[in-house]
């Protein structure tokens, strides 16, 4: 069965069928699957990185499914096609993606112009990635030009999907108390813009989380070059619901694909993204190899008794073990 | 030679000799000589982890030396013994330690109880953090009991340092303009404490300081739970040049580790630093076997440049170059 005409032929019923196969091809665990997904993907690649490709990430409660649906419709009307994607690593454990609920975007998922799909819901997150990552890549050949991953602030989701996005959007709360709500460590360092919903319950709160936040990601050295030619996180206000500042959004995403388009960036993440991305692939290879190893697995669980009591020290520890894989 | 008897002996000129040679045993890259050091670290663990391990980072100018100088003398006053360490990855390329240059702490470095030692000065920050740890425990064996290891802001030293200490301690200074100086993505969540130095220069600036990098903590999700037995990263104000604050943050430092001893994160964290460590230097050994494997070094060049082209998926280009190590 060869999916690549239907994945990258017009746009109906046979193709959606195909993308459908093709993705849960590379979904799958078995190993001539996976050499039919790889030359698939070699083949469909040409076909790939014309999308704009939107990371959007939040903790549940702040409104990513109605923004998402919102923004989508938007950009549909002005002639996009958008594909949803979702990293759900906590789907391993419940069976089944609350995120990619289809029905969580009622008008969304049954539009013609938009294919979503749910998260992988099983591997690691480093396997749930890769699986999206190259489900992107069958949307792309498929002719979709804004491709939005979606995550749910759960171990390292974060960072995996800023890592395969040309733009990560953090979506906030204004608080109704004094203080922000947290924000996971490390997250706020990974995002070109952070996106306030809700702002329309109350403005004030809004305005102050806004200024809250851009003085954090000033102090926090996320600022570049002062000039024009660099693109300067920015906190907008947005109400998803109301529809309010969608347009606005859209506006800075823009700008933004500009800016980094013009100063070499956009393609520059992208081909660091991709050499991230196979060395990241490399290393949980190596990694699980290196668990396999017989002698290892001998070796381990006393080693790590000895290390955590304070018997041997870590680094004699290392050379031992990796003194039993390359003797 | 065996240098277990003179580094746990008492303090004098034949401990420093034999600290000096251990640490240098420790650093040799030839095979025997990491034989024997791994043999020495071992025979000297059940001697070390008595000491307060604090690790200090801020950039060139904030006044680390000084900090330190006054820190180191003020505690040696009080009873106790310190070894200074540092970590600076780019005294690899200047060829000479500049952080680890004795003349800037005038008085503790000829102080018969204080122990200063520079970075070592060639290897990768993985390599160089592994000595400096080494070295941190012989120090240890010798009774040091307050270690102090230090590092500029470069490259992921601070992560290193961070690492390998029960208290991590970012120094700012309270900027002149309206602006606090930027501080590196992704330190500000490795500190338990930030000190802003120079307090006394300006100390409305300083107060302001203070208030923004609160504000940013809490925004980026810092404090733990809202209770007394847990530790919430703090901005201290001090001069180290004038001597001001030294006890306040001495006795923060205390009430710190108190409160960490009391609800296990002390050991918690040293636990999990040594198995961080030892996956660490594995993950390094497994990296380099890698690219040291004929295979590999023939398939790598092409492979980067296609992947990077856009040509092959980075997940096929991982799969390609994993079974060229495991066929």
């Amino acid at each position: 069965m060869n999916l690549y005409p239907d994945v990258i032929g017009p746009p109906g019923a046979s193709q959606r069928r195909a993308i459908a196969k093709a993705i849960t091809l590379l979904e799958s665990t078995r190993a001539e699957h996976r050499a039919q997904a790889d030359e698939l993907l070699t083949a469909l690649l040409p076909h790939t990185g014309q999308s704009f490709r939107l990371g959007i990430s939040g903790v549940p409660g702040v409104g990513k499914s109605t923004f998402i649906e919102v923004l989508g419709l938007y950009l549909i009307a002005l002639g996009h096609r958008v594909a949803v994607l979702t990293i759900d690593p906590s789907s391993t454990v419940s069976g089944g993606s609350i995120l990619g609920d289809k029905t969580r975007m009622e008008q969304l998922s049954v539009h013609p112009q938009a294919y979503i799909r749910p998260s992988p819901s099983s591997g690691t997150l480093g396997g749930v990635a890769e699986k999206t990552r190259e489900a992107m890549l069958v949307c792309e050949a498929a002719g979709y030009d804004v491709v939005i991953v979606e995550t749910v602030g759960v171990g390292q989701s974060e960072t995996a999907v800023a890592g395969m996005t040309d733009m990560f959007v953090l979506m906030q709360l204004p608080n109704a108390g004094d203080d922000l709500q947290a924000i996971k460590k490390g997250v706020m360092e990974l995002a070109d813009l952070v996106a306030i919903n809700k702002a329309d319950i109350d403005a004030l709160a809004a305005q102050r989380a806004q200024l809250q936040i851009t003085s954090a990601m000033q102090l926090l050295g996320l600022f570049g070059p002062h000039d024009d030619a660099h693109w300067r996180p920015q906190a907008l206000l947005l109400s998803a619901l109301g529809g309010q500042g969608i347009d606005g959004f859209w506006a800075a995403a823009q700008q933004f694909q500009r800016l980094q388009t013009a100063n070499g960036n956009w393609q520059a993440r992208r081909q660091q993204q991709s050499l991230a991305w196979m060395w990241e692939r490399v290393d949980a290879g190596l990694k699980q190899a290196f668990r396999q190893h017989p002698q290892v697995q001998a070796l381990l669980p006393q080693l790590l008794q000895d290390v955590a009591a304070g018997r041997i020290p870590a680094s004699t520890a290392a050379r031992n073990l990796l003194s039993a894989q390359y003797p």
